[in-house]
């Protein structure tokens, strides 16, 4: 007689727990990564599920659960108005927080939402940087989606934001340069982006609060990036009366506007100060002084928000506000 | 009689076909925007499938083509070993050649593949940056998942390999340098890194063009970070007989070379050469002399080459090999 060959059934939980010779409540801890198993135990029942070729069944996991296993993080826009420091330390931050066998669904919000299906994931991390991405904030809590808003507070009712005192962050920063300089200039990001709007504001609240004027001619727009900066910088010094020193908007523009202030030979003579404390900042020439923003801790914080409201657990207060550090290296002095 | 209120009931493409007053294979096509609809009429039938709430349902769609409408883009590593513009420009290759429809996924392979599981997505992009990503290779093949390497040419059989010349791209940068300069450093990433392994044997092999001997003293690690650089460059000063050229494996430990540099004085006095030609390097004091590496057409390749996969159109060749570009600024140049 033949032996009919039968196909290998999948491994199971009990398979793994039998070889390992524990309880199948162990195995589930050490495949989620629970702290109530010892790394020993975790590496030993890992290696028997990897030797079985072991997986999740997700579709019966989803079935049971009504999850999706999935969550979604959404950029107002994945182009270079989005700086790859800023975009990378976002989605090292919301990985970092990810639940184990929980995925994670990358989307850029600048083509608009048409081809997005709220209904695959369980919820969203918004990481908004303009006033326009209300609409889909509105669209995501009609469909009744989880949502948090990261990186702006949205006035749409009923928003968790997660959000960094931008303001007072750039105020930090030109109170720094009134201090010891007279005619401060401003180089911004782009009019329609929340950070813009806030450092701007920052910007006028320290020069108020030190009585100087505001001189429009002072403020540029260098497009959150270094060649933008760069020109930005070099409009300036075409100026009458040139600053004596310069709030960029962002780490990028501050750099280009140095490469200007070195072109014209003017390095350490103008002051400059940046925003971010982006990876770069201690390394340029010289130093430059800037604003940390803790963007890796809005990003986990917004994601430990996230799944709360996914375990239908509320958070406890619907704005959240971040505290920036003022980082003063050389690039503040002159000599 | 108490009228009873029915649920209403969602919109389908029939329904906007008629407002729009065009074929509903016109409003499809407009929804996967196709290029054989106007922007206009795309626009117009975007508008009324908006305030329509049309939604695409993903379960049907994908119960009749047996899709999961799921990509993923798996790094070795989403750590900082990964830079942060070599992150974002991956994924905004990725992303652009994304088809309709399609969520992007991204994962992280350095906690290993346990919780992955490939029959959620319908192929995979792996941004490999070391040979013992070869393991996860062989599984995503056992496994039967459409798989597309890039970054790193994998030895495993039968895999489809985008991948940069980075031997010839390193040999090119030393190559500048052997013209002018006696001895030559190296400052590499981290040894079990594919890129070190290349760019390594790309200075090795230029120097022995040059005829020029291979001293062990001159090769530091620098694990691919800007104070990794740093701390590289101060050993090498501290040599009886420091460099008088460094080839620095990328562009951030050439960043914190030329801070060790400017800090003992020695600012255009050594020549400093990077690697990759991100954003920041024509910023530097002085401007980086770098290796272009095209990460952002490698990874639209792959993409491209992983939607042909996903519909059974095998790629015309297995190794795809991108060429880099020497870009000559004033860090090579010495006084």
């Amino acid at each position: 007689m033949k032996k009919i060959s039968q196909p290998q059934q999948p491994a199971t939980i009990k398979d793994i727990a039998k070889i390992a010779d524990v309880s199948v409540m162990t195995v589930s801890r050490a495949l989620n990564n629970s702290p109530l198993v010892t790394d020993e135990t975790r590496d030993k029942i890992i290696k028997i599920a990897q030797e079985l070729k072991y997986k999740v069944n997700m579709s019966a996991k989803s079935l049971v659960s009504q999850k999706k296993y999935s969550i979604e993080i959404i950029f107002s826009t994945m182009s270079s108005d989005t700086s790859s420091s800023f975009m990378a330390t976002c989605l090292r931050g919301v990985y970092q927080k990810l639940a184990p066998d929980y995925n994670l669904v990358i989307k850029d919000l600048s083509n608009g939402y048409m081809h997005f299906n709220l209904s695959r994931v369980d919820g969203v991390i918004l990481v908004s940087q303009q006033e326009s991405d209300d609409d889909f904030i509105q669209f995501a809590n009609s469909e009744g989606a989880n949502l948090v808003v990261i990186n702006r507070h949205s006035s749409v009712d009923n928003t968790i934001n997660v959000a960094v005192n931008e303001v007072f962050g750039a105020k930090s920063a030109v109170d720094l340069l009134t201090k010891q300089f007279k005619n401060i200039a401003l180089i911004n990001g782009p009019d329609n982006i929340q950070s813009s709007i806030d450092r701007l504001a920052g910007y006028e609240e320290s020069l108020k609060t030190a009585n100087y004027q505001i001189k429009p001619e002072l403020i540029e727009i260098g497009l959150f990036t270094s060649i933008g900066g760069y020109d930005a910088m070099v409009k300036l010094l075409a100026l009458s009366t040139p600053p004596d020193a310069v709030f960029c908007a962002n780490d990028e523009m501050a750099i280009g506007a140095l490469k200007a202030l070195r072109e014209a030979n003017l390095e350490g003579k103008i002051a400059v100060v940046g925003f971010n404390d982006s990876d770069i900042s201690q390394y340029t020439t010289p130093a430059l002084t800037t604003v940390r923003k803790p963007i890796g801790k809005m990003a986990e914080l917004g994601t430990e928000l996230l799944f709360n409201l996914i375990d239908k657990r509320l958070p406890e207060q619907q704005n959240y506000n971040l505290e920036t550090e003022l980082i003063i290296r050389d690039s503040a002095i002159v000599s």
